[in-house]
């Protein structure tokens, strides 16, 4: 079970990678200057199976598994870092939580469509006051009225907001009961009210839109709320287990996509009457990315396989996460000097890998407050199993 | 002498920094959306004498010496990296290798206009094959024909050659003869056959030109040689020195705008109802930074100091700008970090000082060829006084 | 059957963790005082089953596997370094070796008494000129003379030489012959011109005695080859492999008793009225620990289980070796710096852990060994599988 | 002035080199073995001036100032680590104490002697309770009777105290006072009731005795406070004040020692045909040494240059500490990798230097207690300046 699971991670990693370097990286610097939302790869993402591995086929879904799903993730960051943010909004975080605590109906109204990437999903978790202190720094107010909800407030960093069909939101609907205060909705977002503006990040890319949101008396029916009023903490931190397990995989991805790519410049540029490959600085760069990827890939697969088990391995995704992490931007930083100045030019990805690795270190929980989650847990302090 | 040109350097350095928070400063976000180049800016600092600092009075100069020359490189860069491209173009290596090796009639002609910020200079030595091995990637070729030479070859990552009145060239004149068989030329830009592109580096902005430039039957007069003919390894080597000296105290300047970013983010954000500088994670990269900038600083000041005395510090500017290079890079990471989400947007410069730190640590001499040659030095083996 | 050796090995990784607890750990102090060899372990330790992992019961061993032994190794580590250099002589390097290219009567004489902790073996490849060029440094010389071999030479670094019944001695047969001219031999240490001479190493305490030897005509009977003659570097890689994986397990155990020290010592000692883990600095350093310590194991067992199925996992275990060097060594560091000043009480083994850390490293093929290794088969170069 | 302070430190440096190169470094290991305080040494060192830098004439002393003093300690800590422990006891925190702050009858009684080697002095601050909460820590308590004060407590981790004929020992007067009930005093050693006890620290060698004191009832007259009572906090901040410039040349020093130790081993010991300077891993660590020793001997010469003009450069001391002993702990680390096997053994004191280089950054204030002092600086929290 575990092996056939571990089986068929492998093989739809090896597909991404497949699609991946047929259809996508031979048009991504065309794509960068088209500048417009990747619809058609979403597409075929969703057609292949991509974004299905965690539903039952009653969703739509493959039920490949959370390796499967790591492996996808993975292998999409390889093969190119923005499109795999589609992996929390398509096939992790987004539809996880809709499934996981939503009503039947909003259930089938959503997941189908955004595991075939034919609905576009966003995750409203972040606000201009701070991510860190998801509790602290969160005005968005939801009030009771009536059957509705009126949901006001804004959001900031909100991946791919300006092109979503639906957004999960999270607003205060008891500002004083602290954890117990928060609550959880799916807002279509063309709800009147919700208005999604584009942050420019050009280090980023145009292929992954970054926007702040702004809700002014949005109006969702009582329906819309996913889990119970109150228990909307609860499922932020559910939510976050999932997205940490794939943002780590993908680092994983950019920090192997980094490997490869200094691999094959090492192999081919010459300085000097050499390779560059053949001086020891180079060698020692690439020896220490040969070793930390694998342990990296080593430590995504513990979690992934926990999760396989049923487990909820919050544990193992965080210091996944942590490590992939720091891994990766060494990598990353490592890969930029072994290019010289190629690593500059639009025409390589080398100059995204940079800003990727580091975005990642800090999406899903920066990597200070994973440090501090893993200490604690280590101490004996406070647990990270739940 | 010595307390007062440190008392100049200090006091222009502060001159920089005002005109750049006044003048520059408010105005990048627009600019960089703008894309034109900058001339206004470079005309200004031409006017302030940002240029003239290793001039006579004679030729335009301040004759302020060397240690104002890093005072305002590393204040230019302090204000906005791509600006300080300008110390090489404008205020060293270019003008200087004119000056230091062209004939009168060249060295009238150009210098003057250069400091001025009137004429714009850029720096062709690195070519497709290679930058690190200057000689064994050199493919550009020049051919005595009677009174002057014909210029055939190509040139990559020249910044600003598409806006450059002229070049520093440099081509093989005797292919077989290794080092003796380079020559350095001083060429208009407007001379028929000099054709520069645009190489588009996201990354980096668009107040800083890269190009590559093809070369196509460019013919200079003889009177174009710097120096003589077969000189040019040398006139290169004597470029390098300055270039380093100014790249080292440019990344010091960045390392300073990183820390001083960080400083105040840390100052103002809050998470769990503290300034995020409160936490010791925070603290420990603050320090970090502020110890090793401090430590860079001294570097290159003892460095320009030899310069000012009238030596050749190539190991002091080697070792300034190998260690500077590090130490911006670890600081450009760490307050990326610090900013979180906000690293990435457009309206703060973090993302470009990711890159501009990369950049500078492999511009002028990677840090691999400065950490052989500090450790040949250091061995020994190969003394880096000439 | 991957299951069994697994939940195999885990086992006995806890035997050896309480049997250390409970025998070793209490006496370490004492023990070092009294500065003798700890006879009465290693015979507890053969009596266990520790060193017969991967020797069949019909030699006196346990079958259980590479990812026993591994587990052994690691767990030994942690009770107490100096004693996990049993691995190699005891449970892999020597008897393995003697086992694999024995004849019949060698390996019946000595690998039942190695493995018991009866009789007690070294390994002697490295000498004065050098470890990391095992073939250029190599001036012992085996002339044929009749039926036996005359040995001349000298070893350097070799521990347990003193105290060993018997040494596998390299030595050149045809200097001439380059990687063919090297065969490996059987020696009794009671042989006439043997001699092992101590070499004091403070840091590394008293139980783990590193020596010199001088052959002087040692002669022994031509069955004492090792393989064919010729054979001897082959022997010498093939014995490496093994080393590499007990050296990495060991690394890692290390790296998690320094963790565990560190945990506990960050549990109860107070600063400003808190326990200091409760200060982020030292939780980072915790998390760090955590983390890597978690990655280095993952990659030990995966060389481990490649052996298991038959495989010569070289290029794992030299990976696994060099990683774990690595994290180790950092371990130790934030360990010590944790302890403050108690780390370098004798009490304490805190400055043994920083010792044995930084000789890991080294032992068994450099890191920079490894690094070259490692970089060469990723590129493509030169692959690690045999 | 300041021209003629870094002339004459530059001197005395030289002296201290040349008297260690001949007297000390040629006997260490022999020394070692018999285990002796060096008394010789101590009485040498005060004789050629070491300690008197300071001190005016009047007292015994050189005047010749702190950079002196810097230059003092850096070159006893490059000739043998543990001699320069002196440099506190002898030469600046004990005597600077008793001078600046006590009786005209304690300064006559014991400066004099203290600089010129005869009498043996030591700063017994730290209490088992933990070196970096000094306030919280402190169970030591004095009390008044009549003329007298009667001091009882422990104090851990003293250098020197078993074989000193003169302690300052700080002790709370007023234990609900907070900062204000320290008190410091002069205390000699015979005084009945003060015992101290060797505390074994196998890895720091046996020239540098640390101990434990027990403190029973020891009566000195109310002349012994230096201060007033109740001020011995502040005495104790000044004391460190010192004490950090010290240590900070000291890991200045030691990490040259490390560098020029492995350029010579490097520039001897070959592998594969080449010495092993010629392999750029090695390259590596050599240049990142050369460039970072250098670095922070400037970070020590600022802060000493600062204190020679009257300023109390506690914000320049604390930094120069805190990167030095970084710089000083990867020097040793780097040093101990090219050393191979040799870095073990008794005759080469590379193990000591991994050592020293971890335990100077820990004491007088450890690395992390500078980082939240130079972060607060920074932030424009809580200056240094006093
Ligand atoms: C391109 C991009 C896409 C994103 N997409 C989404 C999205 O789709 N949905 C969404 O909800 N969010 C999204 N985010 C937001 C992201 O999750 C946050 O940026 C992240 O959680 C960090 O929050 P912050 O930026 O507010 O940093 P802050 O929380 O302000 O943190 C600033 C710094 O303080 C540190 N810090 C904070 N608290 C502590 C502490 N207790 N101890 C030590 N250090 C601390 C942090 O580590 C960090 O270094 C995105 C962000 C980016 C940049
Ligand atoms: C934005 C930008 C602006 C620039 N502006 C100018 C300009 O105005 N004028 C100009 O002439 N040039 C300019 N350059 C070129 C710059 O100087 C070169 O990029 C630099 O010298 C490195 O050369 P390379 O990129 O060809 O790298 P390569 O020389 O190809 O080096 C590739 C890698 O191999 C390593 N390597 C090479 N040799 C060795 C060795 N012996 N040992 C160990 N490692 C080695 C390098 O360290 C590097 O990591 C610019 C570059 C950029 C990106
Ligand atoms: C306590 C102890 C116990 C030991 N026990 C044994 C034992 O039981 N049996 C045994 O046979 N040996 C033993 N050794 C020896 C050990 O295996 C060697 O120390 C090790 O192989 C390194 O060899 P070396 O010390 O001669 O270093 P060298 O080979 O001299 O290496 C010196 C430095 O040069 C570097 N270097 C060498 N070649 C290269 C290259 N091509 N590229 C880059 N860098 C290079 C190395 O990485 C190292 O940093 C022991 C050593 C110690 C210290
Ligand atoms: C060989 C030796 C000689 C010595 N000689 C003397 C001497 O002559 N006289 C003398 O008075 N003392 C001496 N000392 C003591 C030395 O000054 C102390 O060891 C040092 O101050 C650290 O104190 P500690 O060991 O109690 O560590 P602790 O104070 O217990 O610290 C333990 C750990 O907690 C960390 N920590 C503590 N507080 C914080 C915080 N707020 N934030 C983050 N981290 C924190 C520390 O950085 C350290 O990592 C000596 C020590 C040694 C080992």
């Amino acid at each position: 079970r575990a092996a056939e699971r571990a089986e068929t991670a492998r093989e739809i990693g090896l597909l991404v990678r497949d699609w991946g370097r047929r259809e996508v990286r031979p048009s991504v610097v065309e794509r960068e200057q088209r500048a417009e939302f990747p619809h058609d790869l979403y597409r075929q993402m969703g057609e292949l199976g991509f974004f299905g591995c965690c539903f039952p086929e009653s969703l739509g879904g493959t039920g490949a598994g959370f390796r499967a799903l790591a492996a996808v993730s993975e292998n999409l960051a390889w093969v190119y870092p923005p499109l795999s943010a589609s992996m929390n909004l398509q096939a992790a975080t987004v539809p996880l939580t809709i499934a996981n605590w939503g009503s039947t109906a909003q259930r089938e109204r959503w997941v189908p469509g955004l595991i075939a990437g034919e609905l576009l999903g966003c995750n409203a978790m972040t606000e201009p006051d701070g991510g860190s202190d998801f509790l602290g720094a969160m005005r968005t107010r939801a009030v009771r009225d009536g059957d509705e909800y009126v949901i006001n407030g804004a959001k900031m960093w909100i991946t791919n907001a300006n092109v979503a069909d639906v957004a999960i939101v999270y607003a205060k609907t008891d500002p004083a009961a602290g954890h117990k205060g928060v609550s959880a909705f799916v807002v279509p977002t063309d709800t009147p009210g919700f208005e999604a503006t584009r942050v420019p990040c050009r280090g980023l890319g145009k292929l992954m839109p970054t926007t702040s949101i702004s809700l002014t008396d949005v109006r969702v029916p009582a329906d819309a709320l996913l889990g119970d009023e109150g228990q909307g903490f609860v499922v932020a931190m559910n939510a976050m287990d999932y997205g940490r397990l794939t943002v780590a995989a993908r680092s994983v991805g950019l920090a192997q996509a980094c490997l490869d790519a200094a691999l094959a410049y090492a192999n081919e540029r010459t300085a000097f009457g050499e390779k560059i490959g053949s001086f020891q600085m180079v060698k020692k760069q690439l020896a220490d990315m040969t070793a930390e990827v694998a342990a990296a890939r080593l430590m995504v697969d513990v979690a992934a396989a926990r999760y396989d088990e049923g487990d909820l391995a919050t544990r193992e995704s965080s210091i996944a996460k942590y490590y992939a992490g720091e891994v990766c931007n060494r990598a990353a930083q490592a890969t930029a000097e072994i290019f010289g100045g190629a690593a500059f030019m639009d025409e390589l990805p080398i100059g995204l890998y940079l800003n990727f690795a580091k975005l990642w270190q800090t999406g899903e929980g920066s990597a200070n407050i994973q440090a501090v989650l893993i200490a604690d847990d280590a101490l004996g302090w406070k647990s990270m199993d739940r």
